[in-house]
This record gives structure tokens, C-alpha cells and sequence, in this order.
């Protein structure tokens, strides 16, 4: 796979609310997201947004798209079903898609795991400190074997989730929680990454290890075609004699 | 737990039209496999049926349900939306499901699984082999290596589930097709178990190791109360001082 | 199974030569682990220490124990290869192992891992809170959403295993790490747990929550016979036709 | 990573014993297997075998090779544990090692499954069906929904082995045995890829299908350096304050 074709998708509305939110990003935190992906000459990255027609996620864009970040918070239930039902199927048949913190809430991310996906939290801008389980996993590729965020919402467990098929960090935050903060899945054909950090008042999107494992999740995630599978009524049986 | 509430819940559509599955099974199949249960005294066993009021599955009776076992087929889409809700988050608190042959495509486990669940099928009445991958497994007690059913209705890979956390039985077809047969998950607090055979048009349900593995199942799917878990908000920073 | 025969192996070296480690385990540390276990009436425990014969896992010991306990730490060279692959080929054939502490550092869980079992550690007597990440898995039954141990040693992360089957337990240490601290496995027919707490020189095996959980593990462990599996040449080809 | 360097290794006895298997591998399975790999410019292939000084793998020729292929049979006790060990170590840095057909029953595999890895075989040159479970697996790449092999030796469950962590390929034989026959491992920095066709007499080393699945599994198994991990004791408490 040459380019990989990379959907940063945002809800964009503490950013137009919330002077704190606004002087950190600008221009939103899918722009500073997308930036970063910028950097790899390999990604062709746009962005979209809640706030636009089909939440500037039409059977187009997804078609064109290998693999898509999603960031959400407090507008989960206006993200329509018909788009949120197109995200999924296009995840089944392959395309990438990476969960932001509180995304964990989605309708996209409940709807591909079964579960309530719910957790505890804490906003005290606390030490959060990522372990690096896997060291081998692309995932952590050119980390080290931890990275730290100075200022940080707690996420603590349990988190409802499906085991994942693969834990590669695991955080530590000061206040004495502990949490699954990367986490891999297949559904479909599709992979699946869940990254924890990413409170909207704090510069997580700036940080240089954040935007690392993003990267690296994209690149993961994306994958060439694979063989079409049929399903169905199946009549090969004869072809055994 | 001393007792084992089972609700047996069948769609017992086929056996009114069909009288080949009438035949087969007079009172329904759900009645077949829940006389079977019957015969374990730790398990109480009730069933419940699709065109009851709300599918016979109302509040009470699902608190009052320890596993849950499923078959359905025809009218997977009449199932109402907010009974699948609330057998999901009943699951999720810690309720059992087995989930049985064509309830593959049901709302609840699709729900459950997140991804298509599709797979491939033929009616030929071959036979079927299914060995046991996982001869430790309490879902595989007193079974043999594998046992056989010498008529059934062919499922086939690629089978469009998550990879399951515990893969027990797989099936081998007369006509050249393997699938997996003994699928094992845990989602929130509960345990599922896909089990595939069971066409409505062969005596499946009478088969003594069919009905021990789904007595097996119930008794692996059901378990004592969990700790509950705090969601939401989370306060106990100061205590590590 | 009415009875669990369980045998709690302690390598008993610590507790002879440091007054400290005398203090708190009079007995030795696997009297200590052995007498809580006796709390359970279905339990039938037996003890058996490093400088015994055959490390007091004789054949027949070992034909009549369904869980094994071990705790090992400066004499892990010492135990004869000999006896590991009887308890290796024991443990493949059904038996139970609950691995503790700086057990993870001992043959039998580095043959039967297959990985160097390093890791990180540091002995400052500092503050482990231990979380629930399963809290419907029998190994947590009746904890809490996370327990603490006011000084253990500390374990960091990466802790070269393959990845546990099911993640039961994490911990956070005051120091900034984290540790998967309840890894359950499954190694031919056996059951296999792994249980970080436990330095000498700290009242650990006292700790109420930890004798709960080493009881629950034995009771998960522990499995009633399976059948036997056929290995080897194999003819039954010709009943197909 | 530009260039893998990959070792294909074999035990080449057979092929100077047995004339069946000299006229198909009249240079050893090793070569055709190495000839097969040549064909991507991505591969750097040499070949190794058994009765070479230090079995074809010095120290040299490890730290040199990112994936090992490995095909033994007969002479599976002859291969020097120190040789074992060396390669064991090895595959837990971080190279690739790529097990195929009868040396699930070798010391290295075995080492690093800590299991007995056994398994039915029946050697009646019957036709075997290798379905594709994951059709967006890497190692799937290219295949179709299945491959078959008109001749081969037949292995059955069960097999004796810790559960795959992702279970790719699962084999259908004409006498009624299926077999997990594509699975994927993580063993410290290393991935390990099994691979079940290949018995000496029949053709398998020549088929395209089989030759793909190597060739991907080699591309799947090699990694880029992975960042040291610290060990032992470890001290960093301070920097927390």
C-alpha cells in the first residue's frame, strides 16, 4: 500500500465554546491531529467534522478512506444512526479506525464492541504515565518504555470492555488508577485501536509521543485488500468426488 | 450457586408451518432442550417464546434468569429493538447466553459481537464431526474426542465473528467445510457461548451429546453475583497521601 | 470434584536464615499460604519444601495433588530439571499451578511460559493498590474494585510473559509503575495462574485479600478429570464411508 | 525495514535416504523452500542445516537473520540444546521463526510453547482443504477463501499447543479430521508463525498457495529493532516527587 488515505474526524464544539479548548487548538484538535499525520509523506490526510452535512462522513469519504481517527465528547447522541451504521460496515470490510479518549463513548465504538464501554474519570490534571507492554507491537515503535504527560484526566478501571486482542499500554496516573490506554482489535476485516489520552483542556495532541503512537496506529491499522468472502448458500459439495 | 435459572427462548415459528419440524418436535424445540435440562436438578428451567408479550422476556423474567439459551430464524427482524436492549444489558450485568445454530444472525448476538456474524450455509443434510479442540474445557465434559450428528444442515468459514476467547469445538462437513462450532466470550459481567448445531429439519436436540453440551454451557455461562462496579466520577485522590 | 487436593510448595530458605522473614512466617511462608487454605472444608492441604527429598514432589505427591503452589526465590537453580519436567508433564496432564511472587523467576514457569520471565523490581517498601480488571472472573469473587498492600516490593512492567489468556489483576505502585498481577493460562489440560505479591520480608500472605484470591485460584485451577486424548497414529478413515 | 534476512533451515536427511523424496527435493526441501523466498527482492535467503557445525546456526548467523525457517523430523533429538537455546534466545529479541509441518514436534518449538505439542497423523496421501478463519490477516494476503493439496499426510486435533493468538488457517481432511494449521504467536520480542503442510513425500514445498503462505508469514514474522527493555532492579522512584 503506497499512501494511506487517513479521515481525522472531529466534533469540533468545545473548541468554538471553551476559550481554554480554543487557545490550545486553534483551529480544533483534528487540525493539530492531522498536522502531525502530515509528517509521514505516506498519509494523504483530511479532516472532517460533526457539524457537516452526513457529519462529513458520506459513503464517498469512506470509501476513500483507509483508515479514520474519531474524537468525540459531549454531542455522542447527535451522531446520526445511518452514518454511525455506514462507519461500521466499512470498518467489517477494512478500514482502519482509531478511538480518541472519550470516544470510548461513541456510538461507533459502543456499537463495534457490545458493551457499555464505560469507565471511571477524574479531572485534576494529574501525572499520567503510559507503559509500554508490548515493546515489540508496531504500535510502540520508537517509544520508549514509557512516555509521561505532565497533565492528564484520569481514566480508571474498570473499563468495559472486551478483552483486547492485544494490550500494548497500559497507564499509570498519579491519584493511584491504573488503565488499558491501547488497546487492538479486528472486527471484521477491519483493526481496531483504542488510544486513551486526550483531554480537550490539556496540549495532549502536541505531545511528540502522543502523536507517535497515532501515527504508528495508522500505519497498523491500514491494510491492503483482502479476498472477497462469500457468504451465503454455498454449493461447492460436488467439487469433492 | 445452588439453583441455575435457565430461560429456554425459542422464535417456535418452523414447528406451526413445517410438518416435518412438527414432527420432530411437537412442543417446540425449546421444549425439547429445556426437558433435557430438566434432567440436572441444580438447574430451574422456564422457557419463553417469541410471539408472547414482549417475547416473554420482560424485566422480571430476565432478573430472574441466570443464562439465557436462544434459537431463531425466521423472524430474527420482528424481535423488538428495546427486548434486545434489555437482554444486552442484562448480559452485561452478568446474565448467560447461549446462543444457538441460526441465532448467529439474531439481533442479540449480532449486538453482542458487533460485526456481521454471516457465514456460509447448505442444506444437504451431510454429515457433521465436531471435535473438541479443548479437551479441559468444562464445556467439553464427558464429551469424546468428537461426536457426530449423520444429518445437518452445513455452516461454513469465514465465519464473521471476533476471534473467540476460547475456540472449543470446530466442526468438519461431509462436504468439505470446517467452522468454528464452540465459541466462548465474556462481554461486561456475562459469558456467551456460541454452539452451531441445530437445524430445524433434524433431530439435533434429541442427540445426548448436543444436549450435554448445552447443559455444560449453562453451567460454564452462569455465576455468582460480581462485585459492583463504580462508573462515573471518581473521587479518592486524597486518600493516598 | 468434592475435594481439591491442593500442595503448597515453599522453598523455605529465607525463613531459617533471616530473622525478619522468621519473624513474620515462624513456620515458614507455605505454612502460612497452607493454613489459610485450610479455611475452605473442601480443601485437603498438604505441604512440601525445597530441601526435601525429590523436593517433596514425588510421583506419587504429585498423582494425588490437583493444584500446586509455588513459591521459589534464591535457590530456583537448585531444583532438579528432573523434577520440573514431572511437574511440567503434571501440570500438561491437568493439574493446577499457582505461581507466586518470585516464582515467576522459577523453572517450571519459564519451561511452561517459554519466555525469560524478567522484569523490573525495586525494594523500597512501597504502596501496591491491586485493581480488579475482570470482576466477574471466579479469581475475583468477593474482592473489592481493587485491594491494597501497604508495602511490597515492587514489579514493573515489561514483564516478559506471553500475554496472559485472561488479565485478571493490575498493579499501580506509589513509585510510578504498573504490573499484570493475576495472568491466567492454559498449558495442554491444565490450568496455570499467576500471582505477583509476596516478598519475604513483608506480611503479605497474611493479607486477607491475598488468601482469598490464592483460594480462589486454587478452586479455578482445579478440574475434574478430562477424557483422554488419542495422540499419534491414527486410523479411523474408513468409518466415513 | 529494507532487506529481511531470512534462514531457512532443514534437517535434509530424508532427501538423501529416501528416493521418493530426493526426486521431488533433489536439493533438500530447504532449497526449494530458499528458491521460493528468492523470488521477492525483499528477501535476503541463505540456507542451514542439521548436520552443519552448530547446525548451520553460529552465533554470527543468527545475529544476521530476522527470520528462521525450520523443518525437522526424524533427527529432532540430535539438535544440540546449546543450539536450542541459542535460538530460543534469539526469537524472545526479536527474530521471526517460522515452524513448519513435523517440527511442531522440535525442540525449539516446544521450548517455546511449553507444551508436548502433540498430535493424530495419519500418512494415506488424502486430500486436505486449508480454509482462510481471518481473510485480512497479513499471512493471508493473496490467497483465496481456501487452497488444497491434493496429497499430504493428515494431522489432527487435538493439538496439543497453547491457544494461537491469532488462529489464521485451519485445515479439512477427506478422512474427517480438522486441524489448526495456521498459527500465530508473540514470545517475547518475537513472532512465531506454525505452518502444518509439508510431509517429505508429496509435493507441498512446490505448491503456490504454500509458498505464499511462507513468504507472508516471513514478511509478518520480521520486525524492526524494538527499543531495549530495562530489566533487574530499577530506581526511578524520585523522579516522581
Amino acid at each position: 500500500m503506497e499512501t494511506i488515505r487517513v479521515t481525522v474526524w472531529g466534533e469540533f464544539r468545545h473548541e468554538k465554546k471553551n476559550p481554554q479548548v480554543a487557545a490550545l487548538y486553534p483551529d480544533g484538535m483534528h487540525e493539530t491531529i492531522a498536522a502531525a499525520l502530515r509528517a509521514d509523506p505516506r498519509f494523504s490526510v483530511r479532516t472532517a467534522t460533526q457539524d457537516a452535512p452526513e457529519h462529513g462522513l458520506s459513503e464517498a469519504v469512506l470509501a476513500n478512506t483507509d483508515v479514520l481517527t474519531w474524537w468525540g465528547h459531549i454531542a455522542h447522541d447527535e451522531v446520526e444512526d445511518a452514518v454511525v451504521a455506514r462507519v461500521q460496515a466499512r470498518v467489517l470490510d477494512g478500514m482502519g479506525l482509531i478511538v480518541l479518549h472519550s470516544g470510548h463513548f461513541s456510538k461507533i465504538f459502543k456499537a463495534l464492541m457490545g458493551t457499555t464501554c464505560n469507565l471511571k474519570w477524574r479531572e485534576a490534571g494529574e501525572r499520567e504515565r503510559i507503559w509500554v507492554l508490548e515493546p515489540s507491537h508496531p504500535i510502540a515503535e520508537g517509544l520508549g518504555e514509557y512516555f509521561e504527560l505532565p497533565q492528564e484526566e484520569m481514566y480508571g478501571e474498570r473499563f468495559d470492555i472486551p478483552a483486547p486482542e492485544t494490550l500494548v499500554l497500559m497507564s499509570w496516573f498519579k491519584g493511584g488508577e491504573v488503565f488499558r490506554s491501547g488497546c487492538c482489535y479486528t472486527r471484521g476485516k477491519g483493526r481496531i485501536f483504542y488510544f486513551r489520552p486526550g483531554h480537550e483542556t490539556y496540549p495532549t495532541y502536541h505531545d511528540a509521543n502522543v502523536q507517535r503512537v497515532i501515527a504508528n496506529a495508522v500505519r497498523w491499522a491500514a491494510q491492503p485488500p483482502s479476498p472477497k468472502v462469500i457468504f451465503g448458500n454455498y454449493k461447492p459439495l460436488e467439487t469433492l468426488e
